[in-house]
């Protein structure tokens, strides 16, 4: 019997408790030893609860208690997540986490301790809920040099952008009807303007290319920009609207991060992730192109997750070796003017089209010809033209939307 | 540097000592020492080849030379391919494999060979080529009671339906495409009947429910019956037709396990699911359903899997502990009657609908009403039940094709 501690018992917290108790035969049975938590940190009381007995509110406790052998932190943020991380791993347990915010934060330093004690911080939760990527990632494709990682990974804001595309309701109304069904916090800022998925792609970049990004190297966009006017012209030309964190390794060794709403073709494995689900493909020289899916978020999904790491830290008390994830600064990450893409853009103005052609040259048109507006897909061109451009139009018309196309 | 030795040189076997050489550097990163292909098995000749001197036609030497820790069997069939697995873990050395068929066939028994002697006994490649199915399952799911695997398992046959679907094309037609394009053998039965993806669900069962499942206990349909009408029916009700393997686990312990052609709503990621991609479908009571999708065939996709598992056993000399697979019998194979689904079924003769609903009752009839033909989908029944309205039914009509619905 293994004894655990689990930190904070919010939403995820007590899923994973639910799961190691609901599910403790199979657990038993994967792990070779029953798995028992003994302490619950949280400064709240839960004088109700079947665990009441488990909670305690100073971290001291466990971090002292020698028969703690794995901390999983599920508190979010990263204070005090941070300081108790670390007290953890130097108190010589292993600590898992679904805290995506302190690992793209300080994923580098906190792996960079837990190996020099041969210990292990394990975080696939903190990625795509309970999909494996983690692993996948760093065991399956290990034969690959990997150069592409691109991916739904904001639950929110897919399930606003798939009310949009399919009921045809504003983004106004459709984060209205996520934050009534619980998808959507109250304040709902982190997930709508791309913080949540650039943290995502910051883990999943350090994953498949071994370099820490950090997220305020990420060019971040999120969706409040977008109106049912681009889903329709879209939908004109056979697209959807979503929002990707993307990731890309160039010949030179730089990487180009970001985080924006794009045009997917239909009918392609990623426009069909729908609500609150997530995917990601990841792209290798000998493999090509695998995509996982499933729930990204949600109690019981990232529980798995969560779990899952518990397992794998109970089995090997001493250090995976499989994660190589090395501290990086700026440098790593390419000038994003670099980057070639076409580019779906709307404008309004007298005499539109024929702004757009003198400024652009030869692009599609897309949609409903209007009088005074229009949207068209440009040619593949490194974003500095494109922006260059862009700025040549608007000296005649209003630019109203502007995103890249898959 | 681990020498290893590569048995049978034909597309899987070539990419796989193309990919070690080609992606040495960060091969020998993850594996964390240089990984050396000291000899290849093949009893045809290859002059040309930049590999030549490699070459053995003896698998003794490869069997008694102490320096091989791990050999790679791409030969394929049972024979020699179980006897040379065999003599190489009796050997002390590990074993990778593509092989679906001898592990659908021997791997309870080679898993507990290998087991016995602290060795390892590796099959990602032979499920779903590069896609990473069996660590996912095995590692990243364990803190789930899985009950459902259901999945497009068979490159070749997916190729044939998306062009059937989408090209308008016959059975024959696409098929011959698909021999053209090296997509499908010149004898295609193992594709086009099923088997090569009932031994895939065989294998994903056991993975799943740790039993395993052997081929003939696996009710088997390929495509063959499969026509340009169906596809439009299903079309007329936004469905598509999609080759299917699945695994069931009953509260009772006991599995369906079915091969056969389903269909599937359109909109939906495994319908998503086009050419010769396959992909996973895995369900567990707390992680829900996730997908895993990718190229399930393929020098360098199966390459990819392989090699993966390749690094894992030379990272791990002893056996991994994540494998929980037992001998089964027939007695785990629940009766299918018993399976419930609802299900497609095309009739014609003399007043179809009414004799339809008079052994059925209450149907969905789908697609154009022809006069002397119809098509319809059953509530949800058990299959005894189906089969024995069905009988009714062809007592006074021709029933032209049953599939059941996903």
């Amino acid at each position: 019997m293994v004894k655990i501690a689990v930190l904070g018992y919010g939403i995820v917290g007590s899923g994973v408790v639910d799961v190691i108790y609901k599910n403790s035969s199979v657990i038993t049975n994967n792990a070779g030893c029953g798995i028992d938590v003994k302490y619950i940190l949280d400064i709240r009381d839960f004088p109700d609860s079947a665990f009441k007995d488990k909670f305690v509110k100073d971290f001291g406790i466990i971090e002292n208690d020698p028969e703690i052998k794995v901390v999983v932190e599920t508190i979010g943020g990263t204070n005090p997540a941070y300081d108790f991380t670390k007290r953890a791993l130097l108190a010589g347990k292993s600590v898992i986490t679904s805290n995506k915010e302190l690992v793209a934060c300080h994923g580098a330093e906190l792996i960079g301790i837990a190996r020099e004690r041969n210990l292990n911080y394990l975080f696939e939760a903190s990625v795509g809920g309970g999909i494996p990527v983690l692993r996948p990632i760093s065991q399956c494709l290990v034969a690959n040099e990997l150069d592409r990682v691109c991916g739904i990974l904001n639950g929110t804001t897919n399930y606003i952008l798939t009310r949009m595309i399919e009921g045809g309701l504003s983004f106004e109304k459709a984060l209205c009807e996520a934050q009534e069904k619980g998808y959507a916090e109250r304040n709902p800022e982190a997930d709508i303007e791309g913080h949540d998925a650039c943290r995502k792609i910051c883990i999943l970049a350090a994953l498949a290319f071994g370099k820490h990004v950090y997220p305020e190297y990420v060019e971040t966009e999120g969706i409040t920009g977008v109106s049912l006017e681009d889903v329709r012209y879209a939908e004109s030309d056979n697209k959807v609207i979503k929002l990707l964190g993307r990731a890309i390794r160039l010949d030179n060794g730089k990487l180009h991060v970001f985080v924006g709403p794009h045009l997917v073709e239909k009918e392609t494995p990623l426009a069909s992730v729908k609500d609150v689900f997530n995917a990601i493909v990841v792209h290798g020289n000998a493999i090509g192109e695998v995509m996982f899916y499933g729930r990204g978020a949600g109690k019981y999904p990232t529980a798995s997750a969560v779990v899952a790491d518990v397992i794998d830290a109970v089995k090997h008390l001493d250090a995976r070796k499989y994660l190589n994830w090395e501290d990086a600064g700026r440098e790593i990450i390419e000038d994003n003017g670099r980057f070639v893409s076409r580019v779906y853009i709307r404008a309004e103005g007298e005499s539109v089209r024929s702004a757009v052609t003198s400024a652009f040259g030869e692009v599609k048109f897309i949609g409903e010809a209007g009088k005074n507006e229009c949207a068209f897909i440009t040619r593949c061109l490194p974003m500095s033209e494109i922006n260059e451009k862009t700025k040549l139009l608007s000296e005649k018309c209003r630019v109203i939307s502007k995103m890249k196309v898959l």
